[in-house]
């Protein structure tokens, strides 16, 4: 993208008017308002005068080739002035008019129709459908927002116009700042990432705060907030089914799954924003550098009530409070009164003035073991609004630990929590919400350890059986892989499976078994898929004599089924694990998903307890492959499965270690093979020295 | 309680002052603005008059006995004054002074003796350590609050002065008014089952909304709870130990375990708040009569995000989107624009004036299948903020159904909350905590008929082996029942056991097993006890063949151990059942628990999947005994455990009605057998005909 696109020398406005009440109109006067610094071009034939600039019949009639135009006119009407535009080799567009992709097939063709057109001018397009844009750096306001916030250091990205005003709103209220602010619509041609390429590159922005609904290429997405060094705040609805359904109607595009957008939030250390007000909370503390160095925290409180809904949250949040030394509590004894209590929570009792919270939140902050303080004030007595929060804000501003401010009230906090917001200090009004939001930033903090960029290009390699994939894959329809196939790839992985042999001579049989007891028999894959009711397996093998019997009934039970006189049975190692898991994958994209331009997600992995009971569980994570080491430890490590593997109620310690290297191994195995779509592994036997894959299905699709 | 305890029709307040900072002060210019009509003492020896009225210096100098003095000095004098109430024969005494249970053992002695002294004289005693009352019914504010935000419709009982301060703080900014506050301090006499008992009664009063953190009577709480045609709002803080620790220190009573405190809720049918600001937007809705039949919303917003958004918090709630009729559909498609999405949720767009909002409401109330409204306002270029408040606030009086307003933004959409919170119409700032509050409120209109009230007497009755437990009970120490014991209790009841014979005697072991196989053998718990490493237990034990090889083993292994050269051998019926359950149960309270005035909540069971892993998977759910059948299904209907009884993936439906059948008996024990102050039966094995209990212990107190 040219880097000046968010700041063009001169702006035509199609549609601006005398009636003040019109879009164009309004973004003219913001245009004017905001103090813009180039040319403007008012056009529309009706007027030959707006607001003390000449207002031009069309485009055509301009003197002078227009950096950008904004089109704000009936979307019937857009087209001709695109031609317009091409003509007069503008450099970018902008259309705010609704009308297009999102009303259905024709608007869909419109929007086709003048994006191809400047696609093919090389004219850039931002919208349409949308808002607008600020850039505050250079005072240029080409929206029809309400208000503006004003400058400040943060970049706010907005696939819904309607959140786009919602936020700006409580920012004017609060006096947040922000350095960008760009309205993507129906994203025609300039989208997400474009935008966040550059903005990480602006050094007067210090972090991104995204809503959106729908990824342009998810994987690229990724790339760039794990490359970010700006915290990026996203806000992506769609984890319900109707909210998925409503997001196509609504945009027109396909919403990705909704672990697909955790697994991805997750992978790039992206802080995940619930809704709008948490979405501005976060703005606010990573614009007040509001980030604490780890999760220990400590509680001031003038009451002991808030103290322990303080408490409860804390330990939701998965956070802890932080446990003072000696030396602290001797400190906060002899400055506070009897009463008080100097364990944290601390309770400074509801007569405390706004120096007894100077006092109590500076030493709890001096302890070694405080990462950072929340300060909760309930409006008692003699309570000192005002002051306590100017004493806050003063810690705040002179200690490199941050200190949160929780007020809890209604009319009298009010003028307390003003004076927080107006020096930048981080302030809530209710506890949990405020723990929460700790939590979301400091695990942020953790995460970006965790969080190493992993490339496709590490993995591609040229597969032992890519012809005969792309020989499955060459139909439009999903394929299952052979059994044969799929156990000839794993073996390439050197995925560990229970050995096995298929045969219908007893001898061989007896051979096998009698060197791997106890084992399994049962009827091939293709056998089975025969009848579902069909009694094809026999566990737990471990005598000669069993062996014979059942693989009698068993030749014998396929014979009646298939007609076949000497069917084959395979005989496979017993593995007696003591946990089980799963290991799914779903490709999102085309499988040219691991090329420069394939887009979407790739592969999401779906791991957890294994068994007829996973669902039920639900004792799932979801990971975006390519991953690092750290972090599927760290994923593997939040499931449940992963405890019992740890060694549960003095049960041994299982082989996590090959678990890890299964994972890997089953990456490697999607990026070289992208024609899997999608991939079953149920179960995985994982015992003290082994991570078995017992059974794989996969799916295959171009 | 007196009727009258919060209607005194004299005060004296012992501590004000000339000094206006002084509680006492606060208190007498409260109870003089407020308008009290009573007399009015003050009393201190250092004034002859304050605020216009004669000052005492003594209760023993007043001239006439006070119904209620009011005392707020240092703790250590209050003894004294105490003693002159009693002289005096007052009725009632509130204490606000603070230094007394809450501070350690000193307080709690004095605390102690002042409590005795006035329990003797009949005296009654609101606090110590609080912050007094308010009755807006008779004008009484009896408090030392910044602020009363005046009369109303709801009662509120708080154990946290600050928390109390907080809420009114918060009503004061909304417009919200109460009947009553109490704030309850250390509950030295008067406790929330006493005013429960008569606000349950009061006709002023609709809601009743309270802070509590630990209960006085829980069993009672909530009879009351179930008993009361009012709705009761809760916050109890203590899901985590650490505040468990806290409350402790901090009201030097014991907390109740939170499953109790949350199973206790659902048995009152009382609505549990997470937070403050939850809790005042509860009082909120439930004042406003905001409480919708079912749970099918409809939502109408004036853009797509937010829409969206709101669909992903419905589903996550537990609400539903109302499907419209095609009449409703046709009806929106000709009243709204073309471009407004017509299903639920209904995109009226960005450019909805007033209007369009009132119609898009009412049609969306019109269907039958819209059970309440929630509708979204983002602040757009031309939306009326204060208009659509209006229309809103309209509709929400002229309609049976409720109508809920969020208005998302901060500074613009200020007007239109003010105008709403004015009009007593229920508005948030936020979607996802919106749609949370009307999942809690319409749960509990649901819960309401699930909520019967189980008398204990029903379940008394003397049981067979009551001896038998008095004499394990009549030590201080936890026994554990004997096996013997335990199999006769669970056989009074008639509860499902495997079959099973207790011998040395070989003959008597294979007679037995031929009419049982599959059998399990096993050292009988006394053997089992004396090593964790025993090798005591064969299962799947088929042929008599088999039977006798483990019969010898086992009894050689047991001999080995205990020396006994002839040992008894436990042989089991086995049971193959296709779900494990587990069944706790702990006792709150002592064995007097079910009589007339034992204290405690009683027993609380623990249901969900049995097995090893019961704990990693947290599949548990709290019941308080006694409860009604209907409870029992709805909740064992919530444990995953039942997903597999019910027939998951095909497998048959087990038998549910046994399980069900299970509980009662097993409540009907515990009632019986008090004493059993915690049992574990692990597992309870399903069968598609039977639910046996395998394995039990019962552990016995007084």
């Amino acid at each position: 993208m040219s880097q000046n696109i968010f700041n063009p020398k001169s702006i035509a406005i199609v549609g601006a008017s005398q009636n003040q009440k019109k879009i164009a109109s309004v973004m003219l006067n913001n245009l004017i308002k905001d103090g813009y610094k180039g040319n403007i071009f008012p056009i529309n034939p009706k007027y030959e005068e707006i607001k003390d600039l000449k207002c031009f019949p069309s485009i055509s009639d301009l003197p002078e080739s227009p950096e950008m135009v904004c089109i704000a006119i009936p979307a019937l009407a857009v087209e001709s002035v695109i031609d317009e535009c091409i003509e007069k080799k503008v450099k970018s567009v902008v259309i705010i008019s609704a009308g297009f992709k999102e009303t259905g097939e024709a608007g869909k063709n419109l929007e086709e129709n003048i994006k191809n057109k400047l696609k093919d001018a090389n004219i850039r397009l931002l919208g349409p459908n949308c808002l607008g844009f600020i850039n505050n750096k250079e005072n240029i306001n080409l929206s029809f927002a309400r208000e503006n916030p004003g400058d400040g250091n943060i970049a706010f990205i907005s696939q819904s116009g309607a959140f786009c005003a919602a936020i700006l709103d409580m920012a004017c209220k609060d006096g947040v700042g922000f350095s960008k602010i760009i309205s993507l619509g129906n994203k025609a041609d300039i989208h997400e990432n474009e935008i966040l390429e550059e903005i990480v590159k602006d050094k007067s922005t210090t972090a991104i705060a995204i809503y959106l609904e729908e990824f342009k290429d998810g994987k690229e997405f990724v790339t760039l907030a794990q490359k970010s060094n700006k915290a990026i705040i996203l806000i992506a609805p769609g984890s319900s089914k109707k909210a998925q359904e409503a997001i196509s109607s609504h945009t027109g595009s396909l919403a990705s799954s909704y672990d697909t957008v955790i697994a991805a939030m997750n992978k790039g250390n992206i802080i995940q924003a619930d809704n709008s007000k948490e979405l501005f909370n976060l703005i606010k503390l990573i614009n007040n550098h509001a980030i604490p160095n780890g999760r220990n925290i400590a509680i001031v409180s003038n009451a002991g009530g808030p103290g322990i809904i303080a408490t409860d949250a804390i330990e939701k949040e998965d956070l802890s409070l932080s446990e003072f030394s000696e030396e602290t509590k001797s400190k906060l004894k002899e400055k506070l009164p009897e009463e008080a209590s100097i364990n944290n929570p601390i309770d400074i009792i509801g007569d405390a003035l706004s120096d007894r919270y100077d006092t109590a939140i500076r030493t709890a902050l001096e302890d070694k073991s405080t990462d950072a303080v929340l300060a909760i004030l309930t409006p008692q007595l003699v309570t000192e609004i005002g002051n306590t929060a100017e004493k806050i804000s003063n810690i705040y501003k002179e200690t490199p630990k941050p200190v949160y401010a929780c007020f809890l009230g209604g009319k009298d906090v009010e003028a307390g929590i003003k004076i927080l917001n107006k020096t930048q200090t981080p302030v809530f009004d209710n506890i949990e919400e405020g723990i929460r939001l700790i939590s979301k930033i400091s695990k942020y903090k953790e995460n970006i350890e965790n969080t190493k960029y992993v490339d496709c290009k590490d993995f591609l390699k040229k597969g032992k059986y890519r012809e005969d994939i792309e020989k499955v894959s060459q139909n439009e329809e999903v394929t299952i892989a052979s059994d044969e196939l799929a156990i000839n790839i794993l073996k390439e992985f050197e995925i560990d499976i229970p050995k096995e042999i298929v045969t219908s001579n007893l001898e061989e049989a007896t051979e096998f078994a009698s060197l791997n007891f106890p084992v399994v028999i049962k009827a091939t894959a293709e056998d089975l898929a025969h009848k579902t009711d069909f009694d094809g397996i026999f566990l737990d093998i471990r005598t000669i004599t069993e062996l014979e019997e059942k693989f009698n009934i068993l030749k014998e039970n396929i014979r009646k089924r298939t007609g076949d006189p000497s069917p084959k049975v395979l005989i496979q190692e017993m593995i007696n694990g003591k946990a089980e898991m799963f290991v799914g994958a779903n490709r999102e994209g085309d499988s040219d998903i691991y090329k420069e331009d394939g887009l979407g997600f790739g592969h999401l992995l779906a791991i957890g307890q294994g068994g007829i009971y996973t669902e039920i569980y639900k004792d799932i994570k979801h990971i975006l492959v390519p991953e690092c080491d750290e972090k599927f430890k760290k994923i593997l490590s939040e499931t449940n499965v992963y405890k019992i593997m740890d060694g549960y109620r003095g049960k041994p310690e299982l082989a996590k270690d090959k678990v890890l290297d299964l994972f890997k191994k089953i990456q490697s195995m999607l990026i070289t093979y992208p024609e899997i779509i999608s991939m079953d592994i149920n179960p995985v036997i994982v015992t003290e020295d082994r991570a078995v894959v017992v059974d794989i299905k996969l799916y295959i699709k171009k």
